[in-house]
């Protein structure tokens, strides 16, 4: 009786610890990296209104979909798309496998390594660089050679992994929204089986959780007659604009109730899920930290780039719409993980 | 210190009570409708060898997915999908919408009930049909219909909602691999937009898990500027055949470990799903119980018909390739959960 005693009290001083282990817990800051100004409490506010029971806000968890686009909102999109710095220096093993296509253009100009000249190189040339870096093999040989050359390129400021820099700030956005029961998809205007490659390590988000731009792959068999899927230079989908609310419909078949973006590209995926019914919200990311990141868009008063600007109407529609603008350089007190 | 010692105990026999539930839990056959066969011991080898920790085939959770058929893999599909019974009940009220095409083949026929007139329908005359029932609404308004139309309809043999012809011993499957981590995922060459309509009610699976033949849609403005998708009469994925394996890509993007069908249209999938590395699991349900469902498809030494059957040279490639084949007859001990 006495061990059972013993027993009975440890089991009791378990279960204390747990309580208020718990109770610690609930307190912390989910979003440590976050000054507290007007986008933390929305991001706080909502998740709240829509995960307490009895809140005349809240949804089932079923239907918890939050859409975040990836380049300049989840990680830094400049000077150059990530995807296509990868398309780019492809290039060589391309031409070394086919040799011919060294003194074809705009083959021969990205060999050169020529910046000047790649700097002039067309919407079209750059058409032909993707369609022969991402399409022609099977979709386990491309997913083989994105993680080749994940493992040993660097972005040329921070000369880090391109996957270190991702916005700490918003990584915790995601683990904040999933320990709230949410399901987080990346929609982005890039490449689906880009993307796919490392969203589960880099964010946490699973390859079924991955909407993107996407090409045909077709089905067929290899010469020892294994089933194979090869990538074609076909486009399925081009998620970007309109077609990100359409590829929402079409691989998750929800509304989201949460999305955030930077660009025109996201507008409509913002304006489709704020006008769903019941508490949603839509955010977009400012990018006006030239010290730490960079600045750049006109809503910022910063001259327009090729790369992710959105536009000034779009920054009015965020205040007549109610968009909740995030400042990187007000809301983020740290911006990646490394800092 | 009495109350105390009492609370103890308390929490003692708490503790045990689970232990005892646990246990007993353990030891219940997941999958009772399904008679001790080959088919039944694979499935339950299967689960085992991919979840079990140290298992040469262990297989971690992220990558445990597993992709069923649905018309006569799931429920009943004879003597006629009940995509397409939608479609033609729904006839009246796209007629009454547009009463011009009351004088309009095919959907003249189909507003005469004339049943000899309707068998003679031709494949282009059913995509007219499809087209008018299926397209040129919002995802919301289709959504409705869909709806309103289970609520009411009941199929000819049994007089039951469609959704009560779900196959017991299957859904016993789909609980079994999702309380064994796995996720399961609907890949049919019906309509992913019908289908997700009830899939989370009638299978327990959301509707971002399910796959199907898609049409496109276009995202614009209501008249009140309300942002909204209109689904249109262009096919984005034909979600049979080799369209299978491309769909699983496409919204999946990983190769399943396990995957069930009934007819050729699944042939591909099952290919894929064995050709991978390490543990897998193809399995074909053959229709031989005339008495409690139906019988039908060549293997079964029955005659075809054009509803899901598959063919000699499918039958033959299971055995070659090790596909296992489900017995209606023999492996079901029930069918239905209403028997």
């Amino acid at each position: 009786m006495k061990r059972l005693r013993f027993e009975a009290l440890r089991l009791l001083l378990l279960a204390a610890i747990v309580t208020v282990g718990a109770a610690a817990r609930a307190q912390t800051d989910a979003l440590p990296s976050w000054n507290d100004g007007a986008a933390k409490q929305a991001i706080v506010a909502f998740v709240q209104a829509t995960t307490t029971a009895g809140s005349p806000q809240f949804v089932p968890p079923a239907e918890r979909i939050a859409t975040f686009d990836q380049d300049g909102t989840l990680w830094v999109e400049h000077p150059m798309y990530a995807q296509l710095v990868y398309c780019l220096e492809r290039v060589p093993a391309v031409v070394k496998a086919k040799p011919a296509l060294a003194n074809v253009e705009p083959f021969k100009t990205v060999m050169s390594g020529n910046r000047q000249a790649l700097a002039k190189l067309t919407e079209a040339d750059l058409l032909k660089i993707v369609a022969a870096t991402l399409t022609g093999m099977t979709v386990e040989d491309f997913q083989g050679q994105v993680r080749a050359w994940l493992a040993q390129a660097r972005d040329p400021r921070w000369k880090r992994p391109y996957t270190d820099l991702t916005y700490l700030p918003m990584q915790e956005v995601l683990s904040y929204l999933r320990a709230n029961g949410f399901k987080t998809y990346i929609v982005t205007g890039g490449g689906m089986d880009f993307v796919r490659v490392f969203s589960e390590a880099t964010y946490g988000i699973p390859p079924e959780q991955v909407v993107g731009s996407a090409g045909a792959t077709t089905f067929g068999y290899a010469k020892d007659g294994a089933p194979r899927l090869v990538k074609e230079p076909k486009l399925l989908l081009n998620d970007d604009k309109a077609g990100k609310p359409e590829g929402i419909h079409l691989v998750i078949g929800r509304r989201p109730v949460m999305s955030v973006g930077n660009s025109d590209g996201d507008r409509q995926m913002l304006e489709y899920t704020k006008a769903g019914a019941g508490a949603r919200l839509s955010m977009i990311v400012l990018h006006d930290d030239a010290q730490r990141e960079y600045a750049y868009g006109p809503a910022a008063g910063l001259p327009a780039t090729k790369v992710g600007a959105f536009t000034q109407p779009m920054f009015d529609e965020a205040g007549r719409k109610g968009f909740t603008v995030i400042s990187m350089r007000n809301d983020w007190k740290r911006i990646f993980s490394f800092e």
